[in-house]
Formats: structure tokens, C-alpha cells, sequence
């Protein structure tokens, strides 16, 4: 676990300011290509260059499932996870389409996804599922250890790539995703809820009540972001965590995806502060507690598009208007290039 | 003239409601892809298809001289739309970036900018710019009839293509613009007049006044959409106003870009109410007035990034966007292909 504790990169002032300069020259009006101009500029500064480049995306999905699944959280039931770790496997999911389309690798891990050994995934399981959160941690602390190795791992497998994009799967993580905001931020189950796949008012309510009863039983230990992990987090939020963190250890940028990602990324920001500097945030999601979480992170997200599936789709949909940038801050003329005295 | 009042094609809603059964069978919880599934779906309809494509995207630049440039509203001297001509045409402009990374067909139309003769552009002036309109009609009715033929006709020379771009290069072309929509909406030059390429305070000031003064001199003919466009239009607006037209009596899918096109497109729509269905609108831009042109529309347009470039750059921007939507409503499983009960 020491690993944890390893610095953040910083990025590059040098390569930042020649960017800006670079930016401050190129044949339009200063700012009117809008946030795309600081996303290439924050992009140089990380990659430590002149010309950044998105070229070598790579997507990882970790899937996981959750004991509180059984309390009834969710419009569908457990069994969709392996389900749908089957479809990413086989190309039939959303983040498997676009990874094809965006030209990313994708690797799909299982962390913990009840009875599940699909072909063409990666077997890391923690364990048959988290324990439900309302009854007790939902992993011990050995398991917090292995699900954080889990995405540590993944992260030095693809050390050569310039844009990693973390997704998830396992069902009734919302309400994970939840309770782990709650504690984290000191906010009310209310700003958190939202409905998920699809619940009814009725589910949120009864989802509502079932973090506000974690949050009682487990109130002794909600004093640090690794403790709130491991009693109500996940193996594949867990898993999240390790791999934004292990991302701004190895100088990796990071897109940052939805509801659940976006907690992951709080609380990999709450243990390293810096670690924001190496986040973009790829889309708001229509997820209610969305909002609240970003806010908390002062980040103003590329896209809104309604889009509210998880998997690292948004913030992989987000991935052209980035590699846009790129493009455009390398290859468009300078006034002097153009012969325009601006 | 008569080709104007020729019907626009309808969306076929049978293709409409196969799409949308589609999506209702994706694996995703149902509305989970946002707006991207309402791309898709309108795209089907447009194309009257199954599967919706949008790989031979065609991107129009229409480029003129504006009389009023001279009354200096403008952060920038005339002579740049000339050279933007040329480096629109020599690849290092913010659209031609755009167009090379999207893989989009660019052709760059000279439609009346002052002494350009710029190889690998098409030469098709109508004037050496406008008259300016604070002092006479902008242009003469034999002038709008020319440069409503050459949007015309750029669009019949890509009749194959699977979705427009129009973008327009004319410096004062926001003052035009601003003119333009207080006088089809009935607005005070107040609500419309922005920075531009980047006046101040008393910059925008002059530019509300002109265009006041100018709303006054030519209100005894401000009284149909194509009259408001031959006294205080542009023959790029001219120009883009015909290409919307044409694309929906031809059946091509468009992208509209930011203010000035938006304001051509409100014109547009002005001729024929029907033609927003073939309209997307690619972003929100910074430009003041632009919000209140997109309610008119009821528009909700797919990116906010802040940008306020022109040339088309917001709505090829958002082209990969509206690729992604139809990728993912042709690949994605269904749950009965990934054998998954919904």
C-alpha cells in the first residue's frame, strides 16, 4: 500500500507558457477556439511538449459487483453484470463501439463480479461481489489492498499511453457511488440519490434511506478516503481510485468519465490534492448527484449531452473534441506563417 | 428565383420509428445515451434509413467583403478576409485543420471578397464586397439573386454528401449578422451585438448604433426575409442562407455553426418553417447575440465550448459527435443478441 503515497508528476510550466505563446499566434482571434485552446495547453504542460498528442488512448473497464445489489437498488438485476461484461467483451457494448470508432485500446477487468469467466476479460476478482454496506464493510481491508492493486496494475500495463479513460460496470454502483460521496463531502444522502438505471421515485426513496442507514452504522470509520472505500465503496470505484492515482504518479492524463468515475475521482483527489491537475472532465452526466460532485471539484466538464450510461462513454465520446484540440494548437499556421499582420 | 420556393423534402417517419424501436433494444438502460440517441434517430429518419452514416461530410466555406467594414467595426482591417481566403486554402486555418482530422471535403468560395484572386479557391464574387448598409442597401436585388446562386450551387455540386457544413470568413460579418437578426426578430440592437473578433466596450457601443441608424434607414423594406437580407445582408450570408435551403430540398443533413450562420439559418427558416428539421446545431457560441437567435429556433445546440471562431469550426467540431450517435445506434448489440433480459 505504500505505493499510494508516491508524489504526483507535476506538470510543465516551460512547456505550458510555449503553448500559450503558441496559442496567442495562431490565425484566429485570441480565445475563440474556447476551452479546446486550454485543453491543449494543459495538455502540453502534461505531456511536457510542444505538439500533444492523443494518438494512444486507452480505455480500461472494471466490473465488479455490489452485496447491496440484493436490497433491491437497481431497475435490473446482479446477473446483468457478468451479462454485460460478456457484451463489452464481445463488442456489442456502448464504450465497445466507441473504442473501435475512437481507435482505443480497451481492456475489461473483473475485480470481483459474481461467478463470471468470460473469454476475453482479464480475472482479477477480489471476491464474489462486495458484502452489502447496510450490514456490514463492504470489504475488509485485505480486500481494499487487492482491489487497489487491481487498478494500479492496470495502469502499468499501458504506461506507453498518452490518455487513459477509466469506466465501470457492476450494478447498484450508483448507490455505492452514493453513499461514498455522502461521507466524503459531509452531504446528505438527498443531494446524492438519483435513479440510476431507471428507478422510480419509490426506489429512490428506498435507496435514499439505505445510505442514510450505512452512513449511521459505519459513522466511526468514515474518517479517511481509504476507510469510506472500504466500507462502502466497490472493487471497480476501488479500482478507479488506484488507477487515477497510479495515472498522476506515472504522468498519464486522465478523462474522467461520469457519476461513479467522477466519485472515484474525488476521492483519489482527497488522498492527492495535485491529482486534479491531471484530470479533464469529459461530460456532465444526467445522474442527479452529478452535479454536487463536480462542483465539489471545481471541474467544468467537455460535454452535456444527457448521456447518463457509464462504462467511460462519456467521457470516451469526449475523446475528439480533445484529440481536436491537439490538431488544431499543432497544425494550424501563425499569423507570421499566414502573412497576416494581426 | 423560383428554385427557392421549391418543397422541402420530409423526414421519413417510418425510418423514424424503426429507430427508435432500435434504441428501446440497445444494450443501455433506455434514454441512457442522451442526445446522442436522438441524433441518431433524426439521422435515420433524414437519410431514410436504417443505418445512418455520416462519412462523406462536406464543409463549404463562403468568404465575403463587407461595405461596412469601413465604418471600423471590426477588430480587425478588411484586407484579412483576403488572406484567410489563402490560408483557408493553404491548409493552415482552424477549419482546414478540422477538415483534414475529420475527414470532411472542404471547398472555399469566394462570393465577393475585395481583390482575391487566391488559387485553389473557387472565384464565383458577386461584387467587390457589399455596399455599406448604414448609407444604401447593402446589395442591389440582382446582387442577392447572384449570390443566392452560388449557395445554391455549391450544394448541388456535393449531392452525395451525407451532411453540410456551411461555414463564412467576411470581416464585419457579426455586424451584418446582428443587423440582419434585430430586424427578422424584431430585437433591440442591444440583445444582438457582441464583440465580435474582439472590440471593447466602445467598439460594441458604434456597432449597436450603426446598426440602429441602419435599422431605421431601410425599415420601409424590412419586410420579408429576402428583402431584410439584400439591405443588410452579406453575399456569404446570402450564400449559406441558399445552401440550407437547398440541403433540404435535396434531402443533406446540416450542421449549423455559430452566429452568423445561425442567423442565416433563422432565414432560412423564415422562407420555409420546415427546413429545421434538417438542421442540427453543432454549438453554442461565446458571441453575445447567439443565444437569443438559438431560442428563436427553439435550437438546443450539441457543444458549448466557448468558441466564437466562425469558418464552420463549432460545427465540425461537433461532427465527430454526431458520428458516434449513429456508430453506436448501427453496432451496439440488442439484448436479445447479447442475451441479456431486459
Amino acid at each position: 500500500m505504500n505505493w499510494i503515497n508516491e508524489a504526483i508528476q507535476k506538470p510543465c510550466r516551460a512547456s505550458l507558457e510555449k503553448a500559450q505563446a503558441r496559442q496567442s499566434v495562431l490565425t484566429k482571434p485570441a480565445g475563440s477556439l474556447g476551452y479546446l485552446e486550454g485543453i491543449a495547453t494543459r495538455l502540453a504542460s502534461l505531456q511536457a511538449c510542444q505538439k500533444p498528442s492523443l494518438d494512444k488512448a486507452h480505455i480500461t473497464i472494471f466490473a465488479a459487483d455490489h452485496g447491496i445489489a440484493n436490497e433491491g437498488v437497481s431497475a435490473f438485476p446482479q446477473a446483468v453484470t457478468k451479462a454485460m461484461v460478456a457484451n463489452f467483451a464481445s463488442g456489442g457494448a456502448a464504450i465497445s463501439v466507441l473504442a473501435k470508432v475512437h481507435n482505443a485500446s480497451l481492456e475489461i477487468i473483473n475485480v470481483g463480479v459474481v461467478d463470471c469467466s468470460t473469454d476475453g476479460v482479464l480475472h482479477q476478482p477480489v471476491a464474489n461481489g462486495t458484502a452489502s454496506f447496510v450490514q456490514q464493510a463492504a470489504m475488509t481491508p485485505e480486500q481494499l489492498t487487492q482491489a487497489l492493486s487491481v487498478g494500479k496494475q492496470a495502469i502499468e500495463r499501458i504506461s506507453q499511453a498518452d490518455v487513459f479513460i477509466g469506466g465501470e460496470m457492476g450494478i447498484a454502483n450508483t448507490t455505492s457511488a452514493s453513499a461514498l460521496a455522502c461521507a466524503i463531502l459531509g452531504s446528505p444522502a438527498e443531494q446524492l440519490v438519483g435513479a440510476g438505471t431507471g428507478l422510480n421515485q419509490q426506489g429512490i426513496n428506498k435507496k435514499q434511506q439505505l445510505i442514510e442507514k450505512a452512513l449511521e452504522l459505519h459513522k466511526a470509520h468514515l474518517n479517511s478516503p481509504l476507510s469510506i472505500l472500504q466500507h462502502l465503496g466497490g472493487f471497480e470505484i476501488t479500482a478507479l481510485v488506484a488507477a487515477y492515482i497510479r495515472c498522476g504518479q506515472l504522468g498519464i492524463p486522465v478523462i474522467i468519465d461520469g457519476f461513479i468515475s467522477t466519485v472515484a475521482a474525488l476521492i483519489a483527489v482527497r488522498i492527492h490534492p495535485s491529482l486534479n491537475d491531471w484530470f479533464f472532465y469529459g461530460h456532465q452526466s444526467e445522474e442527479f448527484g452529478h452535479q454536487h460532485v463536480l462542483s465539489a471539484l471545481n471541474a467544468r466538464p467537455i460535454l452535456n449531452l444527457a448521456m447518463r450510461l457509464g462504462e467511460g462513454s462519456g467521457a470516451a465520446t469526449a475523446l475528439p473534441i480533445l484529440r481536436a484540440a491537439c490538431e488544431l494548437h499543432n497544425n494550424m499556421a501563425t499569423f507570421e506563417e499566414a502573412g497576416i499582420s494581426a
